[in-house]
């Protein structure tokens, strides 16, 4: 190898998600000859997000003060509460600009074989926000797994038996986009033929 | 967008090569997630890159102090020279493990479209190292391009026409392993047929 620091970088690359060997050399190559403002640049963005990153005291989502940047906008509808897994199912809705509303970051799926409760997620905190008197919609956007399916479910109950009067909703399930009938899994058919929709 | 150090670091990560905007977000909330041991351990190895390479004052590989790796590994075989284009040649070289002897790192190839003369190229340095009695053999690991050949067949004339006495040879053309006749091109067909060898 030619030299230390660059072995060093092109092993530290190779941790990274979805970089391999030959793509971590090419990108560490790529760093030794571009400007040293933008590797330098790259070094202290990882800096930054590592020391400046928080939780939001409201929605649990990612945020850089006390409050994140979604629950501290107010032109956000905040009669509406979609709640998630992770702060990434935050910016995969935000990156379609359709929802307008506020979040609910749970921090994960119920998952008892992983010792993962419901006390574990941020459920008591959506369960005080769902009693303020301007929620009127809470969206239960678990990801369509049998985990994320499961949480829905305890959540739905804990929200009914709560007494609170409000409308819980899931997103539509379906064929996806762009997606063929032919490469569509049996259960996705089968929701997608049960809950068919008139022709727009 | 969550936040603007997440956004501006998946930014700062879309700018590498091989690295679009899906796995730019994914990179970025890993790290997000990780240790801060591996992130800042990544961000520190991206600014040791840029504050200590320089270039071997004797081959121009890639080094941290005068002489690299190569050059100050004194189990070498010091009679053989590697001339290649890029340290990134080294590297791929190197990665075989079948090759004891010295580089030359020229930092190219002539280009005269791009104003790439010989004279941009560490061409003198190799003829004064060319020189060195104990040297007996250069090879000429230039890219099997038009310019690489081209690269290669102006430092063989100087070379032969510098009066020393030394062998000049190139790698060897012919089917890349692990490659089908199919999608081999004319070029290399013709090579590796005019180049038969006897079947080991």
């Amino acid at each position: 190898m030619a030299s230390n620091s660059l072995a060093h970088l092109i092993e530290e690359l190779c941790r990274l998600p979805g970089v391999g060997a030959r793509s971590a050399e090419r990108i560490a190559l790529h760093l030794l000859d571009a400007p040293n403002e933008q590797a330098l640049g790259l070094a202290q963005a990882i800096r930054k997000l590592k020391t400046s990153m928080r939780h939001c005291n409201v929605c649990f989502n990612l945020a850089e003060a006390e409050l994140c940047s979604i629950c501290s906008d107010h032109t956000r509808d905040r009669s509406v509460i979609c709640v998630v897994e992770l702060p990434k199912d935050v910016m995969r809705i935000e990156s379609t600009s359709v929802y307008k509303g506020l979040y609910h970051v749970l921090g994960g799926h119920i998952a008892p074989l992983d010792g993962i409760g419901p006390d574990k997620l941020n459920i008591d905190a959506l369960l005080k926000r769902a009693r303020q008197p301007d929620v009127k919609e809470i969206i239960l956007a678990m990801n369509p797994t049998v985990e994320g399916d499961g949480t829905a479910l305890h959540i739905g109950s804990l929200l009914e038996s709560s007494g609170i009067k409000i409308k819980i909703t899931r997103p539509a399930r379906g064929l996806a986009s762009g997606a063929s009938l032919e490469f569509a899994n049996k259960d996705t058919i089968a929701e997608a033929i049960t809950g068919r929709q008139p022709l727009p």
